[in-house]
């Protein structure tokens, strides 16, 4: 298989659903979201590679390389490279931004399947970074994700004003830390285990925080990359966090109802760490419900945008509601 | 003992060590090294309770906070502040980084006393981080620490240019990062124990990273929002490596000389964790020499400055080579 089959298959397209924008409409022929993916996805790839060199101290290094490209199907980067392109701005000047929140999504699963957190052996078929390297070296090799991810915003980014990038400095600051993944972890781990009842608002915190922020500081940065309006860019924000919470909502539906083999990592583990899901909330065809909702109420705010630019973002919604893994 | 009391003693300065600048002139009266670390710890403290407020997620906030506040001696925002005032600066400029240095130092310490680093109990006299609050939040406070610290320096910076803010960022990050302290770290990780031998410039590269690094941020970042000119920025950045090295060089010589009550941590530890030190590679005296030349080549990077204004950087440096705890 070569490389841009493999990237092709690792995202799972299900063919069975309907990505309903422009299957049946003339722009089927402009835009085409297998090949749109593929493409994108290999550029990703190469500019992670970059921006990731196996250098001195190696070990370390090979560890962060390690996870960042055990199979990621990279929606983060696609998203940020969606957003700036749907202001009206060319991809190269999201590239940083795209890269920096791939490498604090990796970082925060090398922690999340630490012993100490989760304490997972698989992810993506592979054995977790602490499996492979060791405990110590997989916490510095987190470190080295998330304070390599605003270098590169920081460093990389050309052609955009300082104070846009400190903008975007501040959007994937406030994401990763303590108003951020940090807080959703925080109160995930809080509310694990000891038959707690965790209220609908509880969970929607952790996952607004766990999840959504990084897709919100994704979508963001590329709009304010792509020199986006003010409106424009608090319009891709909520569109953000709603396919955030989209995306959580749908990880929580797969748990149950699909195999580790199929997931390419341990499949049923929330309801054996007694973890609260939204489907053990709201019932597994109410849970659906809600994906669709947020799907819908996601891609409201993208009608007064140019529908021809916006076009992958609303694909990648779909994708993230009907995803298979 | 009121507060400012308890600063001065936790400082712990050695009456009968000179202190050389300013012990025999006049300017002794202008400049009482004593009094200015008193009072500038104190506004350091308040600006830290400012910037890590206990808010919710509590638990992770109470977490930063108890390492923040356990009694650290703040000699890295010291360096910032008077770095910024050495080229002119207010210290209000570079207060947000002298907190973010101390934020990441202390990251680095919760980090460093983990079980799958160093598996320390006591730090500073206190148990450790994940000894009261688990290992789970513990790396969560950590992860916090590290991103607020970058926060601080990217939204609550004021009256500086955009450019120098983000190169400022660009310090700080280079010095937490997979080049800065997190090589220093997984090189030292890699160098203990099996009774490796481990060559000098290993040695220095693991304190010029794991240390020096994080010195030389605090002290250029200072020079940076103060308004310091490139050529003053520079010389600044080889005193700051200086006595980053010293300051390692020192704590490997306490180690071996002072009891665990003196230190308020484990002391003897290097030798029981077979850790390379400079005292084991070069002998005691060696070492003590060493130090000595180092801060020597420090302060001679001084001597084009305004040298009431680098009084108390003098005066630092001078405390970190004679220190006792």
């Amino acid at each position: 298989m070569s490389v841009e089959e493999e990237e092709k298959s690792s995202f799972n397209l299900n063919p069975l659903k309907i990505y309903p924008v422009f299957t049946t409409t003339e722009e089927e022929k402009i835009f085409n979201f297998v090949d749109y993916v593929a493409e994108k996805v290999i550029q990703v790839n190469e500019a992670l590679d970059d921006a990731v060199p196996l250098k001195y101290p190696h070990r370390i290094h090979e560890a962060m390389r390690y996870s960042l490209f055990a199979g990621g199907k990279r929606i983060r980067p696609l998203l940020c490279i969606a957003a700036c392109e749907a202001v009206g701005g060319h991809q190269s000047t999201a590239m940083p931004a795209a890269c920096a929140v791939e490498m604090i999504h990796t970082m925060s699963l090398i922690q999340d399947d630490l012993p100490c957190m989760d304490n997972d052996d698989l992810r993506r078929g592979k054995p977790t970074n602490h499996k492979v390297y060791g405990e110590d070296v997989a916490v510095l090799a987190g470190d080295g994700l998330f304070i390599l991810a605003i270098e590169q915003m920081a460093t990389a980014t050309r052609g955009v004003a300082p104070n846009r990038v400190l903008a975007a400095v501040r959007e994937l600051i406030k994401a990763g830390g303590a108003e951020g993944l940090v807080a959703g972890q925080a109160e995930d781990l809080r509310c694990t285990g000891n038959n707690q009842i965790v209220k609908l608002e509880t969970l929607e915190y952790i996952h607004l925080h766990k999840t959504a922020a990084l897709f919100e500081a994704s979508v963001v940065m590329g709009a304010i990359f792509g020199g986006g309006t003010d409106e424009q860019v608090e319009k891709l924000r909520i569109f953000a966090r709603k396919i955030g919470l989209l995306f959580q909502v749908v990880d929580d539906i797969l748990d149950v109802t699909r195999s580790s083999e199929e997931l390419g990592k341990t499949a049923g583990k929330d309801l054996a760490a007694d973890k609260t899901t939204y489907p053990k909330l709201l019932g597994l065809e109410k849970a659906m419900e809600f994906a669709e909702k947020l799907n819908g109420e996601a891609t409201e705010q993208l009608t007064d945008f140019d529908q021809k630019k916006v076009a992958p973002l609303v694909a990648l919604a779909d994708y993230i509601a009907c995803r298979d893994n």
